[in-house]
């Protein structure tokens, strides 16, 4: 049997499971995940167990430091792994929530219908927790999943995804609601966006590589593959506010998409607000590079290329530009920002009104840090990832974007004329 | 200038286009439209001189019959159009509709706010009316159009576009957020297809050799391809009304998607609803091809193949299996369904809850024709489309479906702890 024909096999399968998963009761949804946290929680040694095997192949395979921290289990993330899918199982269930109704003068009556999108495959990297955060969340919103993890977390994927299925089977649902790709082989991403029929969306989480393994992908994809945000400190900023919004951007968790990479300032405050605020990023080890105009003020940091306004750093490294105007400002946003998420600081509402009309970013901040771009500070309690798509969802997504909707008429003979 | 580049300069003015037309005024969006409408209405002889040379050139290369009526504009046609153009500008602007909002427990306000979805590429075959509907449509939900019709209406087409350029030059408007591609060549297709920096969206109306020329497209797509719709006459069904929602479903327009192609009968209705139905249908000039069951209680009519389940005729032809139970029905649907209208006749409240929740089509009804899944119908004012996606949008689509959101979150300060 080929590669290709096991897959498909497999996504049939969970084809199949997707239909009796999208008729399953909120209550024998919610039963599943309650007993999977369980699972989770008494077997955390032999999960320990998977996971340092997958440790001993990354090392001696020469990976360490960041990558070997994002891979490594421990009592506390399982822990925080089976809080988490009780969490989900808390989460209202998106499926039949009715969205809309209205009736029509002839009699009709209208509902949309939030429904299940069918099935979601989930391709990610070396956190082996994904597997379940992500796999319960999809089983949630009524889908059926295909996950297809890292190669280096196959041991811990493998042993959680087959305890995600037991899960299922134990509360009498087709286990290939949750269907997990187990070979190593990298072919298997090629074969999954071949099938259309069978997925109704990729969610990637990862970076370049992965974003180029997916190009002419035949499955539409949902991607939030880059974050490069800025915040604009504007002529009429409280400048005191706007210190702590761009340190909270840029320092407070800087390798995440929502973190601050270029910061722009207006020429009429730069003087007064860039020499304290740069003794404090550079106070809290973050490098500066400005243009010439920034480094006339702050002489003791580098100059920033070209190249250094397109780079998403995901570290703590910073550009600086001094604008002359909130138009070029917003120009700049447009030119270099990825849309998704930017912010303004000002006490001037008509600067605040241009600045959320005219910057079309998936998040528009006024006087608030672009960190808040996340579905836990949004309220949706939940995240399944961030898109920078301008198609079906945008922004944070929660549970009802992995969702679609179907339109309920119900009438007493209406023909149409 | 190859074709590419001269294809690709013109995409890049739209998308500049695109950045304005976003930011422009309801007022100025309905003023341009008014004027568009008086100047079809002014310039009908000149449309109509266009749109003769168009029809010489399509009767020299051998069209007939009904091609050659689509492609047909006569004076009432282009007051219809006119008419409709008039009825976009009385229609809502979607953009900054405020869809929801709510605020955190930290204090920052968030809305989720309507905006234009950017740069959407309309490729439509031989009704030159297209021109304008999608173009207005599109113009009034603040997007940027590249409108891609047939080589057949080449003349009329180019003067409509031109039109429709001018009111927009006349109200200070970026011409190019109107971009007709004038190339009759097909290679046109294949060049707006690989270019996603460009394009949002592709909106192709059009048959299998368009959506053949847009597979491996690298610009999403939101396609209607195909209707293949039913209706199951439950065994609880008021008969009298089955049979006016079939007839309406498969004669009252047989060549557009919602209308009827299968016709499912429970077996316990069967002798007592088919026998009348047959006839009435057979009076109408509908072919009828039944399976085994349908042939022995109306022994005149063909004997449906194995195609017939999956064809959608477009034509005065139905096909009709006596099923077993509900079980069979949605199964049946599952399998042959386009997913994009199907209806169930019954008064059986239980039947109809399980057809309206296991049937996953973009419109289900419940005592009601198929035929109602229209835009107009629905109540949307306009319709740009009937999507089988299930991404985005499905359904019938307004203007609404044709844009997406983005976050506004306003604060005072605050940073993410």
């Amino acid at each position: 049997m080929t590669l290709e024909a096991q897959i498909l096999s497999q996504l049939k399968k969970a084809r199949a499971a997707s239909h009796s998963l999208a008729l399953c009761s909120t209550e024998r949804k919610n039963a599943t995940l309650l007993s999977l946290a369980k699972a989770l929680r008494a077997n955390a040694s032999a999960i320990l167990e998977a996971n340092r095997k997958d440790l001993e192949v990354a090392k001696s395979s020469g990976r360490a430091g960041a990558f070997l921290e994002r891979l490594t289990l421990t009592d506390a993330r399982i822990a925080a792994m089976a809080k988490s899918v009780e969490e989900v199982a808390a989460l209202p269930d998106p499926v039949g929530e009715i969205m809309e109704s209205w009736s029509r003068p002839n009699g009709l009556q209208i509902q949309k219908m939030r429904v299940p999108l069918g099935v979601i495959a989930i391709i990610y990297e070396s956190r082996p927790n994904v597997t379940i955060d992500a796999g319960v969340l999809t089983f949630k919103s009524g889908s059926a999943v295909v996950l297809r993890g890292g190669k280096e977390a196959l041991a811990a994927n493998t042993l959680l995804a087959r305890m995600l299925a037991r899960s299922l089977e134990d509360s009498g649902i087709d286990p290939a609601a949750v269907t997990f790709i187990d070979t190593p082989d990298r072919d298997a991403i090629q074969i999954l966006k071949r099938h259309p029929e069978e997925i109704d969306l990729i969610i990637p989480r990862g970076g370049g590589s992965l974003k180029e393994a997916l190009a002419g992908s035949a499955v539409p994809l949902m991607p939030h593959f880059d974050g490069l945000c800025h915040t604009f400190v504007d002529r009429a900023a409280d400048l005191k506010m706007a210190e702590e919004i761009c340190f909270n951007a840029k320092v407070s968790r800087p390798s995440v998409c929502n973190a601050m990479e270029n910061l722009l300032v207006h020429r009429e405050v730069a003087a007064k607000f860039l020499p304290a605020m740069a003794k404090r990023f550079i106070a809290a080890g973050v490098e500066l590079r400005g243009d010439e105009a920034t480094c006339a003020i702050i002489p003791a940091i580098k100059h920033a290329t070209d190249e250094d306004w397109d780079t998403e750093y995901l570290d703590l490294i910073l550009s600086i530009k001094i604008v002359d105007s909130i138009d070029e400002a917003i120009a700049f946003i447009r030119r270099h920002g990825s849309g998704l998420a930017d912010a303004i600081v000002t006490q001037d509402a008509s600067a605040a009104a241009r600045f959320e009309r005219e910057v079309d970013s998936a998040t528009v901040y006024i006087n608030a840090s672009t960190r808040f771009t996340d579905g836990f500070e949004f309220g949706f309690g939940a995240e399944t990832g961030i898109s920078t798509n301008r198609l079906h969802a945008r922004g944070p997504m929660g549970l009802r974007e992995l969702t679609t909707y179907k339109y309920v008429v119900r009438g007493e003979g209406q023909v149409r004329s």
